[in-house]
């Protein structure tokens, strides 16, 4: 007869999950039940807590739509995304461009422009131009990689924040490379912003009492057959939020400015100027920590 | 300028909840922070690993109605529920009844029934009959405590598991004990049976070749002003899972047998007797692991 304390239930979970074919499957599970149960022993987790914690993760999943992704926000401010990313960019890190975080607002299907466009629809201030290069790591250009773009206006809004934001498709963009690797675009400074601070996670964040801001930054997702996808940011200088970012993405090689540049392929415009390094792709290789939200509630139904 | 590795992001994420204001809400992010980190860097989690974790969470959360809670049936597989319910009962427990699960099928608004009545609509079956007393943990018995049952019909499926769950109230009800502590109601012995495999939570089971099932029982929930409220449940002995609850609840002495009674207060039926002992309540005191669906997803919305 089972007759279960509170450590040899964490012994009995272990063993009803042993049989677990796949075996990468078991070392996760089985990490995760130890880690999960030693939380709860050491913070002597109460009843009512467990049940808080239920009705917190419920609203997190009931929060997600194909327009928001609550969970990926909630790994993001608890440092997950990070710390997942780092891991994996160990490894390409010497070779290739940081990567950073994909957030929550990656959507696929942003409309491919010409080199030189602007992916702003209605631009209120000054456009800015980046431009720069797509290069292997030993900084050779790699011809005709797939830039893709996305983030905030001026104003510190995604498209995905709007209230028609199945209609609009705004502030994001897909370049192609030139066979000498050169790439460039137009846009606004984005505004940081707070995460959306409407739904559970925002509510946890203000109960922390955390700014909920991310500074300015630009994402960048770039592709190339033979490499590993890049993910990317990169992050404005002059933001008060450069050191605090609430999701942990800012790293001190992703960090620009815009200014005069003389070899600025658009005369007249402040320029940021980045070169991107794509390290070479090794067998099942992804580096991409996020997902369109829309993707991720199919294959949740 | 912020710059973190795997290590140093979970200092920064940690520095950045130190300001939260409510100390227990505080200690209990921090050892999660701390835990899933530390669960994270121990698997090496790759990002097509943590967005297979989202979009399960994310599913988990979709599953939640106000007639399912699949993030409590998460918890019970994975033996944290049955974890937070031993660490509660350590205290009361050589003093009163030890506690089981509540699960995910408990629902408020149930019907009182006079003693004796039975709380199966159709039974295909010969009834049985539970009958005992409640008494406080010196013996003596506690008048008029409310005794809420609950349980699966012969098939195995709880009233919430039926297609028009909304309209149907079946196989519980609520009875008061009389002014010496004693109780008893008709109904038929549970089937076994398995959780709900048709979600997210049940493809995981199947996928760590688990059986699913749970052995035969009856839920009780039992409640008398001054006392801590006792969630438990009475498992039948000749149940073929009743040494492998997929959810860990069963303990010894929660172990039964229906049988032939020349005490049972319905004569020509088998009886169950059991004796409820209830523990002196104490301050902001909740025995509950648990809560009806409808009401966690009150509170999600």
């Amino acid at each position: 007869m089972q007759d279960l304390d509170e450590f040899t239930v964490t012994e009995a979970a272990l063993a009803q999950m042993a049989k677990t074919p796949d075996p990468r499957l078991k070392e996760i599970m089985d990490a995760a039940v130890r880690h999960l149960h030693a939380f709860a022993r050491e913070v002597r987790l109460t009843p009512a807590e467990w049940l808080t914690g239920i009705q917190f993760l419920t609203a997190v999943g009931q929060a997600c739509t194909p327009f928001r992704q609550e969970f990926i926000l909630l790994a993001d401010v608890l440092g997950v995304s990070a710390l997942v990313n780092a891991m994996h960019d160990k490894k390409a890190r010497e070779l290739g461009t940081q990567s950073s975080l994909l957030g929550p607002f990656y959507r696929e299907g942003a409309p491919e422009l010409p080199r030189g466009a602007s992916i702003v629809a209605k631009p209120s201030v000054p456009e800015i131009v980046i431009y720069g290069r797509i290069t292997n790591n030993q900084g050779a250009p790699i011809p005709n990689a797939l830039v893709q773009v996305w983030q905030t206006s001026e104003h510190g809004l995604y498209d995905l924040q709007a209230e028609n934001a199945a209609e609009v498709m705004d502030l994001r963009a897909n370049f192609r490379a030139d066979a000498d690797g050169h790439y460039h675009f137009r846009t606004v400074r984005p505004l940081g912003y707070s995460i959306p601070m409407d739904g559970p996670v925002g509510e946890m964040v203000r109960q922390q009492n955390r700014h909920g801001f991310r500074p300015s930054h630009i994402h960048f997702l770039i592709g190339c057959e033979g490499y590993r996808e890049l993910v990317t940011a990169l992050y404005f200088a002059d933001d008060e939020h450069i050191d605090s970012d609430t999701v942990f993405g800012v790293s001190g090689s992703l960090v620009v400015n815009a200014k005069e540049d003389p070899d600025s392929p658009i005369p007249g415009l402040k320029a940021v100027r980045y070169d991107f390094r794509l390290a070479h792709a090794e067998a099942g290789d992804t580096g991409r920590v996020g997902a369109d939200p829309s993707k991720l509630m199919k294959a949740a139904e």
